[in-house]
């Protein structure tokens, strides 16, 4: 078979899988989203070794010295998996409307803010007080504080919950951290010295600057003129020939903001989930989103897949490591509800406020996409040493693991959440 | 930016180009498809050298030693675009009813049979004439016998020609000839002995035998035990949770026949165009064609940018090349054009029996993924030398560029296809 028919092959093996552990979760009431990353680690390197991506987000998010075939075939993979988180990303902000986001901007801001100072600052602190130098301290609390919206918005649009204003508060504020992470990442980046310590010379101090100036200046430009833009896009779209013109144009818009994202140093998701939402506006919304399904059906999957395959069940059974991985996974589900829930004070809803508080403190636990590219440059660059990295790594996939069944729970009885016929709350396909 | 920005920042100007050139190519009244290709040699390595993908289907098909990035990333584009070409063959699958091309079977297999012997006899001939040794003519006439499904049916579904008889018989003869051109692969590769020559060993004889009735017993299985499953389709995927259902099914289906394809050592378009026709039989027929249709839009553009890229026009710049690749290409087009009239000879049509014969000796034209594999192939396996591969990727290139207009100048006013109010004939989106 020649390498096109493996590529084929590690597709529909993680595609079947996928759909059969989701079906299977979906029947036993969990978010299909865990019996995507089920699957992953059942089929990943470290159990099964049915599908070849060991590492496919590190060596994808940096590059990497392997040249063998093996790398070459996870980059594929990996590059698919990418894609799929990609079209995630953009379905979702396709669901977001900017008028609802702009609402809750203020909110999502203290949410998000909240709900990275307080995950940052307790890693910091545990990670100083057991002898870790201080950049390992900061780079170690730095994996902490990404929310991951790939997790996070899959579970809340399988459970049905998309349109509660707590929702709309946790994207936000998710899509916040993403960035938030990705500035502290560079800064913590341009701090690092060649040594072990941390260093601010007036070149780390320029790097910073610029940094933010670009992400303020991306978001402000994408959200402002693209959204005066977009009212007029039907009408630039009429004179065009190639059929399906506005889903054209639609993925092009998607795929130039993904692309922009990335060469400023952010995550192509929010140049993605950017796009998403300025496209909401448009008259073919409901149109865009329904074309964007199957894309969706078909590549999303093989993202969760992939990042399960990532973890390794197995490192769990050195006691350091389980200790250190139970310790950071304590601290990363403590400081997110109790950050989330902090900021998220005050906030008044048909169901009152604590319990508000509870599902916005939750929702916030998942850490993703964001924390594992984190986590992989350290490891590459020499900082985290294998143990701090296998921890981390458990703490990122436990997070994603327990997040979906607990948000589960807290809405499965919320009135605000019409049950269908089997008492199963629906979701919105 | 990390790799993946640059795969997608890849796939951006693939994708923005290959929909420019094709606007521009629909409004002077030419197939998409020549603009996309077009956009490819333009964007390709030889000319402005804006994608990095100048071996993409070559090393592909067959390894490489390459273990540069820049391999990595012509396998990533190129595997996308294999991606799209999977798709673009299932989509014209679940557009081609099994009831239809068995109706037309017997016209198909005679079309496919003259257009394979014809082209084959020719090359053969000219090669041994111009003192080539019986290896390389066997070759060179395997490059000429397969007609590319992917270019003539994404030409006659732009030109909305797809449901004439003929367009009918093109398909299925096009089908048909790619299994009989990787018969005919199969079968030089097994007698292509360690020196220059042929052996005809009982060793040769039994892979032949094999590939033969692995071969027949993949498409008797998939047509006839395909067929009676998909009658019962509906019934079975009542039961399942999963949202999407019948079309996540449909896309395990097709990749999974493409692999086993693949894994047969036939082109993997073969199972997913076989997957895409029996799931025309299923009752969910325009509703998986609906979705599998942004599926074709965004991937199947990057096949043919990436086909396009693999032109150097600078080749014909050499004397002894040009020459050559004018004389393959001159005998490319005679031998399908007579081949396929004879195997058209005395079709009772609307338009007559002459106009018939000649709109199918032109839709034969084409060449493109299994031509260009088999080309590749013979170049690794240094049968085929650098003037004569060169001759056959231009071939390979002409032979497309030149269908689609003629194909459309032949049916531009055919009295079966209803003129829209500008007087051009409109696709069917």
């Amino acid at each position: 078979m020649n390498p096109v028919g493996w590529i084929l092959l590690d597709l529909l093996v993680m595609f079947v899988a996928a759909k059969l552990f989701a079906e299977v979760c979906e029947r036993i009431g969990q978010p299909a989203v865990v019996g995507e990353i089920l699957a992953g680690v059942m089929l990943g390197p470290h159990v099964l070794g049915w599908i070849g991506v060991p590492s496919a987000g590190f060596t994808l998010a940096f590059g990497g010295d392997e040249t063998t075939s093996g790398y070459a075939f996870d980059l594929v993979t990996g590059t698919i998996a990418e894609l799929g988180v990609v079209i995630l990303l953009f379905h979702v902000g396709l669901q977001t409307r900017l008028s609802d986001l702009t609402r809750t901007g203020t909110r999502a801001a203290l949410v998000a803010i909240a709900g990275v100072v307080v995950p940052f600052g307790l890693g910091f602190s545990f990670m100083a007080t057991v002898q870790e130098s201080a950049l390992v301290s900061v780079f170690t609390a730095t994996v902490l504080v990404a929310t991951s919206v790939g997790v996070t918005a899959r579970v809340l649009r399988d459970i049905g919950a998309i349109a509660l204003p707590e929702s709309r508060v946790i994207l936000g504020a998710a899509v916040i951290d993403d960035v938030l992470g990705m500035v502290v990442l560079t800064i913590v980046g341009a701090m690092a010295g060649t040594g072990g310590g941390l260093s601010l010379s007036p070149d780390a101090l320029i790097r910073i600057g610029v940094v933010l100036v670009q992400t303020a200046a991306f978001i402000v430009f994408v959200v402002g003129v693209g959204r005066r833009m977009i009212g007029r896009y039907s009408v630039h779209l009429e004179g065009l020939r190639t059929p399906g013109a506005p889903f054209t144009v639609a993925i092009g818009i998607a795929l130039a903001l993904a692309v922009l994202s990335s060469a400023l140093g952010l995550a192509a998701v929010v140049g993605a989930f950017l796009a998403g939402m300025i496209l909401a506006e448009a008259r073919e919304r409901y149109q865009l989103e329904a074309q964007v399904l199957p894309l969706s059906q078909l590549f999303v999957p093989i993202f969760f897949v992939a990042t399960g395959a990532q973890m390794d069940p197995m490192v769990l059974s050195n006691g350091s490591t389980a200790l250190l991985a139970g310790a950071l996974t304590g601290l990363a589900i403590v400081g997110k509800v109790i950050g989330g829930a902090v900021g998220a004070a005050g906030m008044r809803t048909a169901v009152g406020t604590r319990r508000t508080m509870a599902i916005i403190g939750i929702g916030m636990v998942p850490r993703g996409e964001v924390g594992l590219v984190v986590a992989g440059i350290g490891h590459v660059q020499g900082i985290l040493n294998d143990t701090t990295f296998s921890a981390l790594i458990v703490m990122t996939l436990v997070t994603t693991l327990l997040a979906p069944p607990a948000l589960r729970a807290i809405l499965a009885n919320d009135p605000r959440l019409a049950p269908d016929k089997d008492g199963v709350v629906a979701g919105p396909m």
